[in-house]
């Protein structure tokens, strides 16, 4: 089977950012583009983020969005239909203080961006540096023109303070210009189900210069507190302009004004400070908050740059890819790193991944299978084990809970089901079909340890954390399958795969695959602690109430007898019972229009028809490789692949990978960009409502695993690359177990240093 | 097979009412059961229907509501996770102005009914005349004592008018008494998504003796006008008291005292007139209203009152049964069939039969496939056609929007989707695999009206309208199906049948049998109308741009080749894909402290389960049972009886029809126990919510094609009847094609007169 590229005729991408290496750009005000753009410039230090909203007022479609890690509210659930087991609530990460705003006047008229009349725009994303730039003139009502140049950045070497520069000239005239910098604390979530307020007033305090805001979820109780601090500078030297504060429940401002003449120009910088009850306690928390703004403030504007600056650049070392020949594939790879060390810095085990990170509300900014199936092995090779271990440690903390999940379902005996989607370990979501069916996420997490002893050879992991969670994880597929009298063999009924275009699938080929595959790990990984830990091992027997002969031995019938469907004479594996007999139709054959079918077809006419949502059997291909051979995997692949319409941001990445590594290098490549630009180019037209940070990852599998060939083999990493024809050369680094492995392709060859 | 009777054993029932043949009677207050006790004694003549909530002050825990037919809001969905095609609203029967209110004041001090002392206690819901009944002492908190007696009525002689006679006698002291009758617009719906509320006030007035309200319907707009007028007793003469009346928005209320000695008694009647914009203009609907309610108001109590008896003895007389020897047996089918007498009288063929009738809100009050499936037999056979012929032309009247719904799912040339939920014809409900997968709801519909054709042999009502709907309903079949390449046969997957303890399953036997018998049927009316009313199809074929040849023979085609799953060398009908794979336990191995299972088990445990919430298969056998033999009957029960828990009142009736066909007497009685006395002895535990009034067709059914055995052949009735062993005899009428046909049935044999 060969593939033409499809990546030119079949998407629907929204193209208005220019191309750079390093930067993302805006030349041009895209009005209606605003709130992707808002996602997209976003930035984030792993502690706290914040979209790309205007500082100074802007009455148009706007996500306000501020989000602080870790802080989350219990909002109610909504459903139409009640069903036993859905939880009680999802968690979200909330909209916290709006930090950034500045109000601005010239002569007693207020700039809204929205109204008055802007030119010169632009907007600058620098992924090296780690700072938001925009620059645009505006006019106003009367006439008045004044430049604006705004930068600002959450600092990764300080991750609890942030700061902005915000510079007026005037163009046309000389004039008063007033400032009127604040924090909002008065904010909700577009998401919330109830349009409750989150929020509740602690405190607030104003001081000439500074100003500052505690405030505490309600029900959850988190507190943070906010601190913002000022100087000014007119022509380049700093002034001490006349402060009026004044502050109020939820609120707390400073405003002053200056006269400026035309063509000077006077700078406002807001040194914020950020922290919450995570870290500390509550009664020290807004002493803290001053300290840390006060930290900033007395560093300045650009010590603070030169700190971020240097360690974006500590970052890149490792973390960079480098594309010749291709720019936008080169800007889109940084865009994808540059997102996810926004996002997740491994610092605190109680943080993970969220879909959105701190660039949108949808999905709750919650912990998903995503982080186990794609974002690890990004940390992995791109930062201290210590990372990757992190989010392994994450799970282990929550087994407590994913056996109480399991437990409300009607499981027993220790079973363990972790949760479709969670903030602290219980289960957020609630949809039957994903919440109760989708419990392929315990693979994933099973899959995760074996993935992170493997590459890093950390073997103590299983017999300290790892080995606790797989046999929760193993008790649940026990209990989980059923013995078919008719088939004499075990089946799994009532599961929903990755590929979520199926609901309530009898005997899905992934999820059984993965269930046996557990069972079979987990006895490997008990007779490696039996022998090299004994004694964690006996008390781990007596912590879970482990009977090891029976456990193991049911397990052993499990894994002997279970039923995999499989399409006679072929190497087909059934994706899932009853899957042949439906109408067998391919993607190219699809109306434009009618594309993607989930904003198109009704639910029942998805579920019936052929089309997958995202890699489900090629997923378990992609994850088990070793087990089967390439024609496998390439019949497989020429089977699915026509039927997959990727309306899931998870699906290209491992297309991309698989497709490099049976030599389809045109699907590679338009995987590779589809996977890469998700965002950038907004296939889904879905950027507005924040970032697929997860996905992000997938894009940088998508180089190193696809592209590059990466393969751990006993102890060794081979590199087994390709050279996309659209690029010069390519080049990554990866760290395993303590060494930097320098890799570069280009047409003469691999190059691993 | 053989059955124990499993009446006592598995039951839940909650038993706190009297037996008596005619009555249900309430002996001393059942404080806990009272919201029960409000759905229970219900009262309505098929215009507008109360719960039984006091008239005077109770601030217990109460269900308040009074309902008008037809009038309803869009209450808007509420979802978790939106899906493409679900409808915007959900439209609800709602609770309108309360017009039973009265409150009494005993020297100035309130009769509240929850915090005085009560006693002797009794209510009775007198099913032979058409009323509900109310005495009781009240002792007041300074020591007064009273004497109460309050009987109601909703007049089916007139319908838009009901009356209320309230009493009081002070029984220790001479003191002064006022009354306080009062009407209240300010209600709202319990079960409201978002709390809104549903009315608007029009207009209120007062005059002595007299109060009038207008309110409006947000959304719908529906005009309720509700009337009362005044009449007072004092020891049986009229008295002109002196009224104080008044009136604001959503309230009007007049007020007065007398001055009553020990041991006489005062009496308050209210006279009521409850007209809506259904059936006048806005502009006149006050005038109607005061019309109706001073047309009550003239003819007195009494005169309603016998009018009231006389008109239900007409009912009666055609639709009662007598159970001689079985007193329990006797209240219950009795209270069934005043019930549905009470919910749906035919006038009007906008109006349909909740789930509820007017005793509650659940469900929303609209129209479900219960009304065909089980509610047809009931009025085809103790009304005049009419009112069956008025059920089917609702459907008709729908034709459009089904087709429409159709459409919204992706369908096309005028292929027809009935609604699972509906109020005006529009689908209302929105779980995905309810609405868009309980398909079978079609089928219902177009056996709806081969019933209606066969038992009535109106033929013509093929010609006039029931053609049309049965081809909107066979192309919506033959676009459902897809022919599986793998089969070679036509497969229908994405399906909930009856049975909805299966959710999005492949080739469920009864949708898929019902179809292809759909397509068999249209095939021979549409030759039938052909022959019969040339003229009329011609300008059906032209209308729906009906392709008969080709059409028809793509029908042929899917009922020739349809799929049918069968256990191999048995006459085991499968459920469904996948059943046999299932763990086959039986309910009897249930633990009791796990049922009802959908009470206690997750939602995927349920569906993983073999457990059966309703006949399915058997419901298909039940419709076709002329198309199987009794050896393919027999298997089947005794295959799928022994697994279904009964957990929707829609399945002991069918069950009990079916066992007595099969000779299963024991297992015939219980169900039929269970089907009949649902509500009273509240079986499920939710009483409170509501009664099940279309299911109480169902317990009709089972005595009269149950244990009456009756059947059609040709023009025929025939009846293979049995008595069970608690019975003497039993005795009921059939009208049948203008004749009535008298059944009796004891130990001698079966006369039919």
């Amino acid at each position: 089977m060969s593939y033409t590229s499809l990546y030119k005729r079949t998407n629907n991408m929204i193209k208005y950012l220019k191309t750079d290496p390093w930067k993302i750009i805006e030349e041009g005000f895209k009005r209606k583009h605003h709130r992707s753009s808002e996602s997209i410039f976003s930035i984030g230090n792993g502690r706290f983020g914040q979209r790309a909203n205007h500082e100074e007022k802007f009455t148009g479609p706007s996500l306000q969005g501020s989000y602080v890690a870790g802080v989350y509210y219990p909002d109610k659930t909504r459903v139409g239909w009640w069903k036993n087991g859905y939880p009680e609530y999802f968690a979200k990460v909330l909209n916290s203080t709006n930090w950034i705003g500045v109000r601005v006047f010239i002569e007693d008229e207020e700039v809204d961006f929205a109204t008055c009349i802007t030119s010169n725009f632009s907007r600058v994303l620098d992924m090296k540096e780690g700072h938001l730039f925009r620059t645009f003139n505006i006019e106003m009502p009367s006439g008045k023109i004044v430049n604006v140049e705004a930068k600002r950045f959450c600092s990764i070497a300080d991750d609890e303070t942030a700061a902005i520069s915000y510079s007026v000239t005037p163009l046309n005239f000389t004039g008063m210009i007033r400032f009127q910098p604040y924090l909002d604390g008065d904010v909700k979530n577009h998401d919330s189900n109830y349009e409750e307020k989150f929020w509740e007033h602690l405190k607030s305090e104003s001081f000439a210069g500074e100003g500052y805001l505690v405030t505490r979820t309600r029900k959850t109780e988190f507190d943070v507190a906010v601190g913002m601090a000022l100087r000014v500078t007119l022509k380049n030297k700093e002034i001490e302009p006349s402060y009026h504060h004044s502050q109020r429940d939820f609120y707390s401002e400073n405003n002053f004004e200056k006269g400026v003449n035309q063509g000077e120009t006077i700078i406002l910088y807001k040194f914020v400070g950020v922290v919450s009850s995570l870290n500390y306690s509550k009664d020290d928390l807004l002493a803290m908050c001053k300290k840390a703004t006060r930290r900033a403030h007395g560093l300045g504007f650009e010590k603070m740059l030169d700190a971020q600056i240097l360690s974006w650049a500590a970052v890149w070392q490792l973390a960079d890819i480098v594309i010749e020949g291709d720019e936008e594939a080169q800007q889109a790879i940084r865009f994808n790193i540059f997102q996810m060390n926004q996002t997740y810095t491994g610092e605190d085990a109680r943080l993970n991944i969220g879909p959105k990170g701190f660039t949108g509300e949808k999905y709750g900014g919650s912990t998903y299978w995503d982080t186990e199936a794609y974002c690890l092995p990004f940390y992995m090779s791109t930062k201290d084990q210590k990372v990757a271990r992190q989010l392994l440690i994450y799970r282990y903390n929550h087994l407590g809970r994913a056996i109480e999940n399991a437990e409300k379902l009607g499981f027993k005996n220790g079973a363990a089901l972790y949760p479709m989607v969670t903030m602290n370990g219980e289960e957020c979501h609630n949809e039957w079909e994903i919440t109760f069916e989708e419990i392929h996420r315990n693979g994933a997490i099973a899959y995760a340890i074996y993935n992170y002893v493997n590459y890093t050879n950390d073997r103590n992991y299983l017999s300290e954390y790892g080995l606790d969670v797989l046999i929760g994880i193993c008790r649940f597929w026990a209990q989980r399958v059923n013995w078919s009298e008719a088939k004499k063999q075990y089946v799994m009924h009532g599961v929903t795969g990755p590929n979520e275009y199926e609901n309530n699938a009898n005997n899905n080929w992934y999820t059984s695959y993965f269930a046996t595959w557990c069972l079979r790990y987990c006895i490997k990984v008990i007779d490696e602690v039996q022998k090299s830990a004994p004694d964690a091992f006996s008390k781990k027997v007596k912590k879970y109430q482990f009977a090891k002969d029976d456990e193991t031995k049911q397990w052993r019938h499990i894994i002997d007898n279970m039923y995999f469907g499989k399409l006679e004479g072929t190497n087909i594996l059934l994706q899932q019972d009853g899957f042949m007999d439906k109408e067998l139709r391919k993607v190219v054959d699809l109306n434009d229009a009618e594309r993607p079918i989930n904003q198109h077809w009704s639910w029942d006419r998805i579920l019936r028809s052929c089309f997958i949502k995202q890699a489900d059997v090629l997923q378990g291909l992609y994850f088990f490789e070793h087990e089967f051979s390439t024609q496998e995997l390439k019949d497989n692949f020429d089977f699915y692949e026509p039927m997959t319409v990727h309306e899931s941001s998870l699906s290209p990445c491992v297309h991309s990978i698989l497709a490099a590594k049976l030599g389809y290098e045109e699907k590679a490549y338009e995987m590779y960009m589809r996977t890469s630009r998700l965002d950038l180019d907004d296939y889904n037209h879905e950027a507005h409502e924040g970032l697929h940070i997860t996905s992000m990852a997938g894009t940088w599998m998508s180089v190193v695993q696809g592209f590059g060939g990466m393969r751990i083999e006993g102890d060794e990493l081979k590199f087994n690359a390709m050279l996309p024809k659209q690029w010069k050369s390519y080049s990554f680094n990866v760290l395993f177990r303590g060494k930097i492995i320098n890799v570069h392709v280009d047409s003469a060859g691999v190059v691993v240093n």
